[in-house]
């Protein structure tokens, strides 16, 4: 059987990339996998060719518009909508035939609170869904076989693949200073002065600071799974001269008695087994360049004796690992193909 | 039967760039090859993890010494040295076993004539080998099967393809003006002060101007094997703060009565059939962002009446099309594999 | 006497490097020259805090509206507006009071052929002011006291300062083959999906190629005042991932019997004088760094024998003596001031 | 009198960067100072032009050793040489000649603490000098008619700036988080692989971590002269790819009551009559590339309810505020000349 695989939202950087690594699926290259309905909003009507030159094999493909009935029409549907476009349009593919695979890269459906989600984005809270980061305890389980899966957001996966075995652990007091540093594809290809050129390179700036990034709860979600402990997040991000990639830097007062040997073997033995997570030798610290375009997390621990804190830091490519490459990742375990398939190891560097 | 693949100078970028798309090749994946010595000179001892950290499948591989006998242990062996370097070295596995493939990515096999070679790069001139860009008229040909192929230098590879179908035409008088706008990996990663981060960045250099540059008459030898007319070329790299993509842009004088429409419909016939040279839609030019880590040239041909001049604009990847993915696109050949096999044609863009 | 100096289009690019040049300029420290009004179109009743964060001399400085009433009282008027707007509020200053300084940044004023204008900008041709380019022969007289000055583009700086001896001395046949190399910030202030930095980073484009760039007519007449042949202009600009800086790349062919000895004595005799135009020690090409906020114009010539061509190159910082340093100069010699006073030589590298 | 300044060092980009700053000096331009003696390391015998190409104004100065009797013969000297070199020729200067100025960029007379030298630097400890922030309580004092002054690192300089004002005023307990992202300038004019422009562009990493930077202990220093509570630092430092700039974010836990009214209020008062440390309107977080070139410290402070503590921000350019300016400032102080002489506020941007 092939399988049809439908993109809303299909002209922005999330949807390319997710096209982009399609491409390379093998189950695209035996046949089995078709790409389907392209849709967008008011980029509707144009060709892939004017929308993503990056992709010449589809030059000639139109994208429609987004419509429950075009999409409707697809076994697996990425959406790739802004925040608060994906809940309406995810119960209206779910009517139609619950046995569509919907995979959400906006933020609708990852929050369990409610009055978190009225906090940072407004609007009623459409519920959450099996959460994308098999990495987590419980989590690879929830996600095979899934119909509705909520992709994590960048900063989030970056941060909680940091921090999360320290978190368990208790390595730490969960009393985290966050600072994550983030190229300008996050920021999603829309047309504001702050994201021209001129005004990133050359540049760094913190920005939704103090609490006020959207990302803040994530992060509290997501480590409040391993831990009974109260955390805090203290979360920066910054915005850097480059296209892709987030480097985040976490420090949290260390617990009595952890050793720089203790803290290495709890990370190594928490992803030794884990696909797309690479704790590095002892010593390196992860660069985003040898993430890019790649599905991997490379993280370290140190121990900071002088300030008796630990240091978890993590780089992932923001549209890989950080959206398209976890999104097929999810795909991968609904559908039970190879957790692997499609999803490159080796980053393009330099 | 398993192909074993070698890589002399596996710690550079033209060396960690055949790495990754070897480890994304179909008959990696399936067993059918198998990578095998990695060799480098002064890098020889350390990890891959340590010189080509993007690389976490082969962390724990070892680089050894570049000797004949540890490379003539391999099926292909892939040089990746400093110009000079492979004429004995290739010499030395042509002795030992004459079916080994041996693919040179230096400058060593590429010129016919030895006045050229001595001017140029001095010392004694080796010969030349089958010439590896199939693109052009009966290499493909001579490629397939061969067991010794000269991979050609980046720029040479931008101009020819930008150029080839104009002047086998006869579009232009073939007097090139050609302007190549690079990044910095074409210089390879050896530490030199005009080479760091802080000279690069924020800065653009015109270099070995003037006739000085090592690929002028490599992009001569090309030209002139589709006419007989007598080929000029004024030839001026200039290098830009990117690390990866070379744009082409040559202007020549217009043949008369060529017309914008003959001159696109020309390129269009020319390269209608090929994997990896895709011709944009008229009005759009090449970026050197959609062809980032994939194997593919964009194409663009525009007339402009106001000066009597054609134009004619490509763009590479420096690596992949220019180093890396030529070098594959060559196994592929002389092996009787795919020719497109494990060679990505979209790109990571943004 | 005070001297009060006005800026429309403050908000934007242009208007702020005039305003960060006349924060330096002597006479502003000494009390001579006031900063009088500054004003903006969409961005007027913001504070120059909000609008150009990087100069906290004027943060509580509001911006106005627009109009020649505000303008009108100042006895400098720079118009950093779009082409097209310059025209009507240039002819209301001048009807205000004749003795009122107006110095135009667009393109309103340079062209002097009707026909041009209307093929470039379309509309009606306003006529043109004395031309910005003191370095011209002749127009640091007209610039004297002038009253209504047109600053050059800044492509077209770039472009004359580089051939214009080789052209006057006819060191060349005039048929020129230009490739300027530009940072973003030509494109100005405004938001635009190509310009933003996922879009620049990691990128190279032409754009407005084959004689369609505005700027291409006005080399043209350019080269036309100091040459009785005709003048024949390719003209490809390039954007490339750096904020300012523009590297120009001009080959022409060699006239008969010029040496390398007779092309750079021509080059030291003309610019022997300027004080903006810093002719490079042989061997050295122009590098956009060490022009970074500076005045200045760096030169290089060069005789390719192999092509018979000569390479003239030229490194300017196009919001500097590209634009606002232009700009400047032209304010210094209309008001009889020292045509250096508070315009940098040394540049801000790395 | 005329003033005679010389720097070792000068081929550097500290060294580079002074005499950016003394060119526009309105002493240098008035002629009562004058640039002495240039001296370097291996670059002696080489030109201005072929080693500082932006400063055309001084292309023809030849480049001379660096020896006490050459630098002897100048009323200033600055030290612009790596760590452990200046206490040698610091001693032999001042045994020369008292009255010598002698201002070190280095660290040798930076770090109170003998140990603390030992530990991060090794070799004998050669003491303190007077330590060049101003901007910290009495040092201004310390500094006016001082012949021995000690330039700060760059890092502390933007750590100190953010943290000082809250850490005097008890708004955080002093257990701080600071993470410093920083342009490759910083690292020197050295060739050495990991700062090739391929390797930074498109590049984040951290580095010198958990302790092992060499600024932390000097960081810890400065804040100590504010309280009498124990500090404690924990520093992470990454490398960004921008040429020129540092962003320092910090945060502690707020101490108990403070609001945000209160935090901004005291970091009002405390730098209200600063030239050179600029607080930014409430929401406004600092950016570098609006400080580059400048002597300015743009700094920021925000309350965090969410997480209980304190984010405090600066923004300096690390060769001018970080480092050449910050000595030049000194320079004006030992002299007794206005401290803003020659020290831009306004930056280069974009």
């Amino acid at each position: 059987m092939t399988i049809k695989v439908a993109i809303a939202g299909a002209s922005g950087y999330a949807g390319g990339e997710i096209l982009r690594l399609l491409l390379g699926h093998p189950s695209y290259l035996s046949g089995d996998l078709q790409i389907g309905s392209l849709t967008a909003g008011s980029s509707a009507g144009a060709s892939v060719a004017d929308l993503l030159p990056h992709l010449p094999q589809l030059a000639h493909r139109i994208v429609e518009d987004t419509t429950p009935e075009i999409l409707g029409d697809n076994d697996v549907v990425f959406l790739a909508l802004p925040h608060g476009h994906s809940a309406a349009i995810g119960q209206a593919l779910a009517d139609r035939n619950p046995e569509t695979v919907v995979i959400d890269c906006a933020a609708d459906f990852r929050l369990q609170d409610a009055g978190e989600w009225e906090h940072y984005y407004g609007g009623e809270h459409a519920g959450n869904w099996p959460y994308g980061i098999p990495e987590m305890p419980g989590h690879r389980e929830q996600l095979q076989g899934a119909k509705r899966i909520a992709v994590p957001g960048c900063f989030p996966t970056g941060a909680t693949l940091a921090s999360l075995p320290a978190v368990a652990a208790a390595l730490v007091v969960p009393d985290l200073a966050v600072v994550s540093i983030t190229g300008v594809s996050g920021a999603g290809k829309k047309a504001a002065v702050g994201l021209l050129g001129s005004e990133v390179m050359g540049n760094l700036k913190a920005y939704n600071t103090a609490g006020k990034h959207r990302h803040t709860p994530e992060i509290t979600q997501n480590l409040a799974e391993v831990t009974d402990e109260e955390i805090t997040v203290s979360f920066t991000p910054v915005l850097a001269p480059l296209p892709r990639g987030i480097l985040t830097t976490i420090t949290a007062p260390l617990a009595a008695g952890v050793t720089q040997d203790a803290a290495y073997e709890t990370y190594r033995a928490f992803y030794q087994d884990e696909p797309f997570v690479h704790l590095l030798p002892e010593g390196q610290q992860p660069q985003t360049q040898n993430v890019v375009g790649s599905n991997m997390c490379h993280v370290q621990v140190e121990v900071d004796m002088r300030s008796g804190r630990l240091l978890m830091t993590s780089a992932i490519d923001n549209l890989t690992k950080g959206t398209g490459g976890a999104a097929l990742q999810c795909m991968n375990l609904s559908l039970g193909w190879p957790e692997i398939a499609g999803l490159p190891q080796a980053a393009v560097a330099p």
